[in-house]
């Protein structure tokens, strides 16, 4: 008769990810106005494995870590990548980066804070190609009807938020993504652009007279990202924290244009 | 030429996801020693719908969620999945249940809590057919020779935890799942079982004395679960938290069995 | 010459405070309604100790814990204190615990979910005497006129939180407490009430017409809670959500009226 | 016969605390390595005020953050307290910052990560005098029995932590407050310490033979930082992470010294 137990420890079991999660590191992140910002970043890294693995190495990914002496620049995450691949004979190399990243604001509103906080994620992935993966939350203010009763600027408040992903063919700047975003959902910004500046192309939004809901607005923002073709792939959700509850509306893209 | 706005204005865009979250709600879950356990859960309820779909039913929910009279029986999950279904007229239905589930537990160590929280989630999903996925974090006790340094008795503390997610062929308490965990990550406790009742079957376990690391006791879970036929899919993630920085394995099961 | 080292060993350095924290457990409350509620607590425990204490102790707190046989009952809560006092030898016991608490709603809005939840906390503390402070988390809906842009009922929405914190004369109900702060702050409700139930007394109220702020509502709070004599001391604060950064205001009471 | 509601009008609700609160902002703070440290933290901004207050000023504060050009410059601390009470015309001002603080560590464990994170907090007000109070959360690593069965380098773990709040007489860099602790708290580095350098003092300490306690650590860090002239007032508490629930125990000082 077999043995049972000793057929056991013949199974192949196998690790699918295997890394370390939750470390808090200095970041510096590429700045369109700045060139470099500095911030703080929460960081997992971890690997797929192939069979073999005896687990005997996860100090090298702290090794790989301490070579970032003290603050990672984002500039190295794919040779980061292509040594997590090398040094822990993974067949796939995963870095997680999570920041708040700030932009300082043109005063639309008189009593907004001059410096606006988006928390970003990147995503870098290495197998037998790269691929990076960048995802913002961008907040959504509530529409001018509620934000003003009397005509007075008020600051802008927070309706939900937009919590946009992208995987894109060309790089974009966050403040590009953020730009497109606001595009949509900030109709008011939008129309004072309009107003400045006439030649501007038509663009897909939503009138500041509808009510907002978060089906229109994922909509708005899944036709705005299907249109750009430096994004190959993308998905969309949109929050309203407004409610008594919290709903949500998400798509994936580019979805196929129909014909007119 | 064409207009680009009435073009954009006619690509049919879709919708993946819509719905309410982060509700918190009583709820009475199955527990197979009191029957019926009364707990405080957190639920999100969203459906994915078909093209034609305009938006306007977000309050449909509510109506739903207002039809659990202030406690949600847990039995009926597959109702509410298959009205939520129906009333939104959408393609599939999600329901996602969090809540603290609590064990009393056999008092093995002198000064331990009498009363085990582990943290679960439920999902269940109903599009042509119906899914359960439950959800378990167990608690990993670090081993023997670090919880006694003088063969005095110690409270259990927290090496890590075990996170186990399954999908049921057959129905399988909550109580059973940690079991098996349990059996696997407490060789303490599977030790002190076996004194007492020698004819146990073999079971894989980690040994006392080997220094626990999260790839071997997310194998021998691996090989736990690969080995109960009344379970049709699982993942494993295990995270150890008494570094100074947390590590992690998971892996995806059934494994196939590699012949002896 | 003296010895440094030596002096040290002598210093007699007091611990105030030693305990445990952060424990979840079932917990039984009084309810108006249906004299009790099934809810999940999170425990500290802890007390103060005469200059003799060793830390020898520690466990006590568990043998206490054990006691409530996997569901505190919050009647008990004195007699809590009274063992953990003896127990411990200590100068005073405090145990706090928070917990979410349930109410029914009477359906004002069409699409608002049927049961609301409160963060509670209560604080006791026995050291000669025995107090008890009562702490209720009570959201405040934005108002009318920014809900509803076309007459249209729609669900409540939250502009901010008041949070009352009471030590009472006698005995008061956590729905009592919640039902004076509403009349403050939902004036909706209020007119609603009055239109039913003509010879209503005068109550304390901001009009639905008023901008909201934090100052004038902590205000009305302050006036509405310094008059009631069941209430030994209060404090107060409320905090406004609803722009892009937190304000808040907060005082303590009962203040003192002035004469007209 | 008198009004009630009109006598309600009268009476002087005095607000405490008025300001805004979570607001997040790159900040530079001071750093004995390298001079400067850019972070990343949260603001609450707060007034006490005068009776007369009417609640129109709460955009001052936005001002006031505005002026700190989308950095805050830590060395600014008690200007910026200045321009809060002189602006809000207040009795005192409020400015609580916390954020993540890193220092490059000297790599006494092989796999230990090369820059540890310390959360801290600094607490200015201004009223008649000025007041700063600095806090500092420091890990507590397991003791050398605990964190090595085979003689090998482990990487140091957590067992709790150490929460220091000081308000100094003289300036004090935070990499000494976190030296002090650490020379208490980690007696692996005070004794590799000894050995390379013969003629150190005599330091409080706990022997790495001990078991670790949270009333042994907090009286150690009582008595330690007691014998500090440039402290004029602290507290400390520490909090054990390693066992089934989380322990705990604090203290105020300075406290006094018995003679031998």
């Amino acid at each position: 008769m077999k043995d049972i137990q000793s057929q056991r420890d013949h199974r192949r079991i196998n690790i699918q990810k295997v890394g370390v999660k939750d470390i808090t590191y200095p970041v510096m992140v590429l700045d369109k106005a700045k060139k470099l910002q500095r911030t703080v970043a929460n960081f997992n890294m971890f690997v797929n494995l192939p069979h073999r693995f005896k687990g005997t190495h996860m100090s090298r990914f702290i090794e790989i870590l301490n070579q970032f002496h003290g603050e990672f620049d984002i500039k190295n995450l794919r040779l980061i990548l292509e040594e997590m691949k090398n040094r822990l004979d993974a067949e796939s190399a995963h870095l997680e980066i999570e920041f708040p990243y700030f932009i300082k604001q043109n005063m639309f509103h008189a009593n907004a804070i001059g410096i606006c906080e988006y928390r970003c994620k990147m995503h870098g992935v290495l197998d037998e190609s790269y691929k990076l993966v960048l995802q913002i939350s961008v907040p959504i203010a509530p529409p001018l009807s509620e934000q003003n009763g009397e005509g007075l600027p008020r600051s802008p408040g927070q309706w939900g938020n937009a919590v946009i992903s992208i995987q894109y063919r060309n790089f974009i700047w966050i403040e590009d993504v953020i730009q497109m975003v606001e595009q949509v959902i900030r109709p008011d910004r939008l129309i004072e652009e309009r107003r400045n500046n006439d030649n501007l192309p038509p663009t897909d939004h939503i009138s500041a007279e509808s009510i907002l809901s978060v089906e229109k607005i994922v909509k708005a923002l899944g036709r705005k990202f299907s249109g750009n073709n430096d994004i190959l792939r993308f998905s969309v959700t949109v929050e309203n924290l407004s409610e008594g509850y919290k709903t949500f509306a998400s798509l994936d893209g580019p979805q196929e244009q129909a014909q007119a």
